[in-house]
C-alpha cells in the first residue's frame, strides 16, 4: 500500500494546477500597474482591436452630469498590447474600465470589481495620502456581518450588514455607540461596503486613535427590498435606481424595527448620546427625516450630498407638519448636525436651501463643502471626517 | 422658505439618476435570459466586432485537463447584436464568458461575477432542479460574518467565514454542532460561499428539514496567507495558486486555533459527536490529515475530490507515522466517512489507492462517485449530500 505514499508531491501537484491556470486564459500582461510617481499604467492585449480607450475617475470629468463621466484616453498599441499610462495621480480610490472597439468591458487582469447600481468598474488604490483609509492595513479588524432582520412594519424579513469593531468579541462587558449609515438611490446593504470601504475606514480611523469604536450599521433603504440584487428571492434580476419604498416613508416608519434587531442583539447603548445616523443622497434624505420624526433617538446626524427635501402632500406621517418636527429636534439639537455636499452636486441647491431655513431658524449645524459632485470619492472622504467627530 | 419644499420630486430625481444610469452606457440588450425551456439566450451588442464565441460549463468540455476547459461556441450577429442560444439545460449554476475577437471578456449586462483564483466568470441559475439548492429562495436565512481570529501557532491573526443557521441569534439557550468546510488549492475563506454557495445550500436544506440546523465554518486554508486576495494587507495582489503554508503540515498543526475562537464565541457543542470537517481538494488533503491527527475530534469526515495523499518524510508531526495515526483514528471510527470524487478527475487513481487502504484495514467509509471531474458543480452537489447526513 506504500504506493500510494507520495513523498514528493508539492511540485507535481502544482504543475497539473498551473497547466489548468494557463488553460483558463489569463493573459500575461500586469494591469493596472502603480508606479513609482503614483502613475498608473494600464494595459490590456488586445491584437484584433483597432481602437482601445481607457476611461474612469482619474480623468477629468465632461458632461452635464459631469461629475459621473470621466473623459476617455487613447491607449497605444504594440505587439498587440494597449497601453496608456496616466500622470501621477493624488492618493485615492479609482475606478476604471477599457473600451474596445466601442464595447465597455472590465480589464481582464483586474479582479477587482466594484459594482454601482448595474454597472461594474474595476477599482485600484493609490496609496500615500487619503487612499490609505481605503486599504486594508495592518491592523486589527471588525468584523463584517450579513443579518437578516424581521421588520414587521414592512411585513418582510430583511437583510443588512453590520460593522463590529475590532475587540467586540473579545471585550465582553463593553458597550458601543452605534452609527446607521444609509446608502443613496439604486443602492442596498452593500453599497458602503464595498463602494464606501466602510469596514477599512472605520478600522484604519479606530486603529489611529482617530475614532470611537463604534457599531456600524447599513441598512437596505429601498423599503419595499428584501436584499441586495442577488441576495434576495428575486434571484440575479438586473439592479436599477427605481424600487419600491424609497422616499415615500415607509423606511422612516420601519426604521424602529432596524433599531430594535440592534439593541436586542449587540452589545450597544440605547440612548441619543450613542447613537448617529448618516447617510449619501437618498440616505441623507432618510437621515435628515428619520432624525426629525424620531426626535429624541439621534445626537449625531450627517447629510452627505443629501436630497435636502421636505415632501408635504404625502400622507405618510414622517411628512406631516415637517418644519415642526424640525423645531422639536433642535429644541434640544444633536451634538453634531453636519451637512456636506460638493460644489457641483446637482443637489447643491437643494442644501442652500435647507442650510438657510437652518439659519433663519438658528438651528446649529455645521457644514462641509467639498470639490466636485455626487460622486463616492466625496462620500468615502465625507465619513473619514465625520466618524471622527462621533460619541467624543 | 416654502420654496424648497418639493411635493412632486420623485418623477424629478429619477429622470436625473436615469441620465446618469444611460451615460454610464449599460448596454439595452438582456443577457443571459433564462427561456421557458430551460435553454439560455446570450446577447452581446459588439457592432464593431469580427467575430464573438461564448464559452461555458453549459458546453461539453475538451482538453488535457476536460472538465476545466469547456468549448466555445460561436455566436451570430445580427444589427450589431451577437446572440446564442444553448439547447434546454439541466438545472444548475452555471459560468460563462465571451470570447470577442479573441479577447476573453464578462458578459457587460450580467453583474452576477464569481472569482475562481485569477480568473472571473459571469453565472446565472437553471431552476426547477438541482439548481434550486443554489438560489436565495423565500425561507428564513442564515447570517454570515467576515471574522478576525488569532491564531498563535501562525503568528497571525486571521480573517474566515461564519454561517450561523436562521434562528442563532433568537434561540439563545441552543448550541449548535458545527461542519469547518475548507476549500481547495487557490481559494481561500470566499471560496465556499461564492463559488460553493454554501450559505444557500445550508439555508434550503435547513428550511426543508432535511438538514440540522449547525454552524458551518470557512477557514483560510492557506496558514501563511492572512486573507483572501483583497481582504488582507498585501493590497489587490493578483491571486494565483501557490500559498504559503497550503501542504506542509502548518495549517493542520493550526487549526485548533480556528476551533479555539469558534468554541469560545459561538454557542456550539465542543464534543467529537458535534463536530464535521470536510473540504474539496486541497481542503479534503487538509480534512483527511487534521482528523487523523486530532482523532478524537471530528465524528463526520468528508473529503470531496480530495488529494488523498500521505506526507512521509516531511518533517511535521502531522506527518509522522500516518498510518498509525488512521490506525488511532479508526480505533474509534467516526460515525460518517465519506469519500467522494467524479470519474474524470485527475485525483481519481489516488482516492482509488486510499480506498484500497481502507478496505484491506476494515475502516468503515461510504464511497459516492459521480460524473466529470475537479470542477465546482461536483462540490456543490457533494455538499448537499454530505450536510443532510451531518449529526443525526
Amino acid at each position: 500500500m506504500k504506493t500510494f505514499i507520495i513523498s514528493v508531491f508539492t511540485f507535481l501537484f502544482c504543475t497539473v494546477l498551473s497547466a489548468q491556470q494557463a488553460l483558463w486564459d489569463r493573459p500575461q500582461t500586469s494591469s493596472p500597474q502603480i508606479n513609482e510617481d503614483n502613475s498608473v499604467t494600464f494595459r490590456l492585449h488586445a491584437p484584433k482591436a483597432v481602437k482601445v480607450m481607457v476611461t474612469g475617475d482619474f480623468l477629468p470629468a465632461e458632461g452635464i452630469a459631469k461629475e459621473d463621466v470621466p473623459q476617455t484616453a487613447e491607449m497605444n498599441e504594440t505587439n498587440g498590447v494597449w497601453e496608456y499610462t496616466t500622470k501621477p495621480l493624488a492618493s485615492e480610490l479609482y475606478s476604471y474600465t477599457f473600451i474596445v472597439d466601442g464595447l465597455r468591458i472590465l480589464d481582464p487582469n483586474n479582479v477587482y470589481i466594484n459594482r454601482d447600481v448595474a454597472s461594474t468598474m474595476n477599482i485600484f488604490i493609490v496609496g500615500g495620502g487619503q487612499g490609505d483609509w481605503y486599504k486594508v492595513n495592518d491592523v486589527v479588524h471588525g468584523s463584517v456581518s450579513k443579518v437578516w432582520y424581521e421588520s414587521p412594519a414592512t411585513g418582510l424579513t430583511r437583510r443588512m450588514t453590520v460593522y463590529t469593531p475590532a475587540g467586540y468579541e473579545k471585550n465582553r462587558k463593553q458597550k458601543y455607540p452605534v452609527l446607521y449609515l444609509l446608502h443613496g438611490a439604486g443602492g442596498d446593504e452593500e453599497a458602503w461596503m464595498d463602494l464606501g470601504r466602510t469596514s477599512q475606514i472605520l478600522d484604519n480611523l479606530i486603529a489611529e486613535g482617530k475614532a470611537e469604536p463604534m457599531i456600524v450599521v447599513m441598512p437596505n433603504g429601498n423599503a419595499g427590498e428584501v436584499a441586495a440584487p442577488g441576495e434576495g428571492p428575486d434571484g440575479f434580476r438586473i439592479p436599477g435606481f427605481e424600487q419600491k419604498g424609497m422616499m415615500d416613508g415607509a423606511y422612516e416608519m420601519a426604521f424602529p424595527d432596524i433599531m430594535n434587531y440592534i439593541e436586542s442583539n449587540y452589545r450597544v447603548y440605547k440612548d441619543k448620546k450613542h447613537r448617529a445616523i448618516a447617510g449619501l443622497s437618498m440616505g441623507g434624505y432618510h437621515s435628515l427625516h428619520i432624525s426629525k420624526y424620531y426626535p429624541d433617538r439621534f445626537d449625531y446626524v450627517g447629510l452627505f450630498s443629501a436630497a435636502a427635501r421636505f415632501h408635504e402632500g404625502s400622507e405618510s406621517p414622517v411628512y406631516q407638519n415637517e418644519l415642526q418636527q424640525i423645531e422639536t429636534q433642535f429644541a434640544n439639537p444633536p451634538a453634531l448636525y453636519w451637512i456636506a455636499i460638493g460644489k457641483t452636486d446637482f443637489l447643491y441647491e437643494e442644501n442652500v436651501m435647507l442650510r438657510r431655513h437652518f439659519d433663519e431658524k438658528g438651528y446649529p449645524y455645521e457644514y462641509y463643502e467639498s470639490e466636485d459632485g455626487h460622486i463616492w470619492r466625496n462620500w468615502r472622504e465625507y465619513l473619514t471626517i465625520f466618524v471622527p467627530r462621533l460619541f467624543k
